[in-house]
């Protein structure tokens, strides 16, 4: 067993490493302090497209060519790729991974997909099912906004606690017996569906913020580690109101968060950027990670990450329907090989 | 290598057991040919619930306790819950697993889901990284009606490609270390988005037929089995219109299937039931195999079974939009252990 019984966290057998990752935002992102780590922010973000989905469907097939050619390998070399994101019935994935010919799975957990599909990757891969697999996610501001709030042309205002869907798509390629040290996947805590009675849809931070704590807790006592033990911890997109509320839970349950940071707070400028309690969406942790966080580990400018994509499972029927939000959050280790 | 280069079949490297399976069903398919294959059937569809996404989730919690209960496990002994269903953002599934306080993995491979969650919970299993995994599925009928097509109030007519979307929900519990002897999951063939173009949403058969034969040929090729090593193979959805689509494609390859259904074509009486060319949506595959192909099992009326869930990856945002509808067929092969 990898794991204990009852535990949530799962070790890798042998750690699988992240031999490629590629992010490409929409213009937003390309102005915000990640900026420079992005392989390519659009200038606009509709990129020719009829539509705003059609739009995602064609940052996500952009992105997952260029990770893979990144990683030096051939699209058939490429053994399954795992994907999702927000719209209904996840059609940015679908017609985005239409053409590439790749057998699919298609994942849903909201904003924290990203995170479900490095860990599902990596597992099917350590287990010895696949030798390289692609892990993916994307969001679209204008696509969400339609889907999910008001048509753009409304032009609504939005309260201080919303946050802001990134416009793009993350992808790294995970795969065994690389050539070379890599950033690597050493453990995955996963997350259980965790609902306090946060209704309000515009303070999703908060209806995920007890999930982020849940799962966290739950990382450090199924491990033993402590906070001290990550160069970083970050969740995916509490953005500044959702943020402070996990690092006060944690720290109830008695632990002190000194190397915290969420994915939303990190890729926008809340000085200038006008986004309010920061950013979301799939693309949100998928794009900080494969841009800016995978290269603060290739730079071994940190050498561990705890990486927790955080989710909010509503959807317009539920919250018309008088639901309160679910949240989920999955936690991955990710450590460079340290000299011993 | 479980896999060669290339494929997309792998094998278990200890087939992985099926020690239970539930099956909750509406009044249609209470009222059908499998009837008494299913745990049980509710005499209405909305179970005392305020709204019928509301029921979907009751049917998705009761069906996933009862299969716990039928294992002998606790709730605590489940490692994960791997499950996804057709409405927006998955609030079917979210809602039923809500309270279950189990570690959660949310899928989305339209009416393919079941057999995504199957796959995966075997390989999860059998990499050693859990010891039991649930596996589950939904749909409802009102729920999806109202989603994807017409108010229920306005009664509109169905065209004779159209199918009947099956209310309920069908789940297993996947294990190592089994006591006793089970079915068991043996191999599996991921499947292609495959889009040759079809883009009636009244004819999801025909549009996802050609997914289905595309994984099939596969899983002969990878394997190096014929047809005829199967007691059965059965697609999930395709029904009476595109089940005979599969067929024919199938044998423009050189292979003669004479052990093929679908499980749209078994769960409803064509000549009594009105329900056009058969059943469909993520339920159906789910109940017909956790009620009636997983008792052929037991009952040792089958030996080797292909279950081969079908899923047309579309919303309605994409067909307003003028797109075609991709398919796709993850293909699992389930045995029972034969005295040698």
């Amino acid at each position: 067993m990898l794991k204990k019984t009852g535990a949530q966290t799962v070790l890798m057998r042998e750690p699988v490493s992240i031999i490629s990752a590629a992010a490409i935002t929409g213009p937003q992102e390309g102005q915000g302090p990640l900026s420079r780590y992005f392989d390519r922010s659009t200038e606009d973000m509709q990129l020719g497209c009829k539509s705003w989905e059609q739009a995602e469907s064609r940052y996500v097939e952009d992105c997952i060519k260029l990770a893979i050619q990144k990683s030096g390998l051939l699209d058939t070399e490429i053994d399954c790729i795992l994907a999702g994101d927000l719209l209904n019935q996840s059609i940015g994935t679908t017609f985005g991974v239409r053409e590439l010919n790749r057998p699919f799975m298609g994942l849903f957990g909201a904003c924290s997909t990203f995170g479900l599909a490095m860990a599902l990757g990596a597992m099917l891969v350590d287990g010895g099912f696949y030798q390289h697999v692609v892990a993916s996610a994307s969001s679209h501001f204008c696509a969400a906004e339609k889907q999910f709030r008001f048509p753009m042309e409304f032009g609504s205002q939005r309260p201080p606690t919303s946050t802001w869907t990134v416009t793009g798509n993350g992808a790294v390629v995970l795969s065994r017996e690389a050539k070379g040290r890599f950033p690597r996947v050493t453990a995955y805590t996963a997350g259980k569906i965790v609902d306090l009675g946060v209704n309000d849809a515009s303070n999703m931070g908060a209806a995920m913020a007890p999930s982020a704590a849940d799962t966290l807790i739950a990382h450090f006592k199924d491990t033993g580690r402590a906070p001290e033990y990550y160069d970083l911890i970050i969740t995916g997109d509490l953005g500044h109101v959702g943020g402070e509320l996990a690092v006060s839970i944690v720290r109830e349950q008695g632990y002190c968060l000194k190397n915290y940071s969420d994915c939303g707070i990190e890729i926008f400028n809340r000085e200038t950027q006008d986004t309010h309690a920061g950013g979301s969406g799939c693309a949100c942790s998928a794009v900080t990670f494969s841009g800016y966080l995978y290269n603060c580990l290739t730079e071994k400018r940190m050498n561990k990450i705890l990486f927790m994509p955080t989710g909010a499972l509503l959807s317009t029927t539920s919250s018309q329907q008088g639901e309160t939000i679910p949240g989920i959050c999955h936690a991955i280790a990710i450590e460079n090989e340290v000299d011993s």
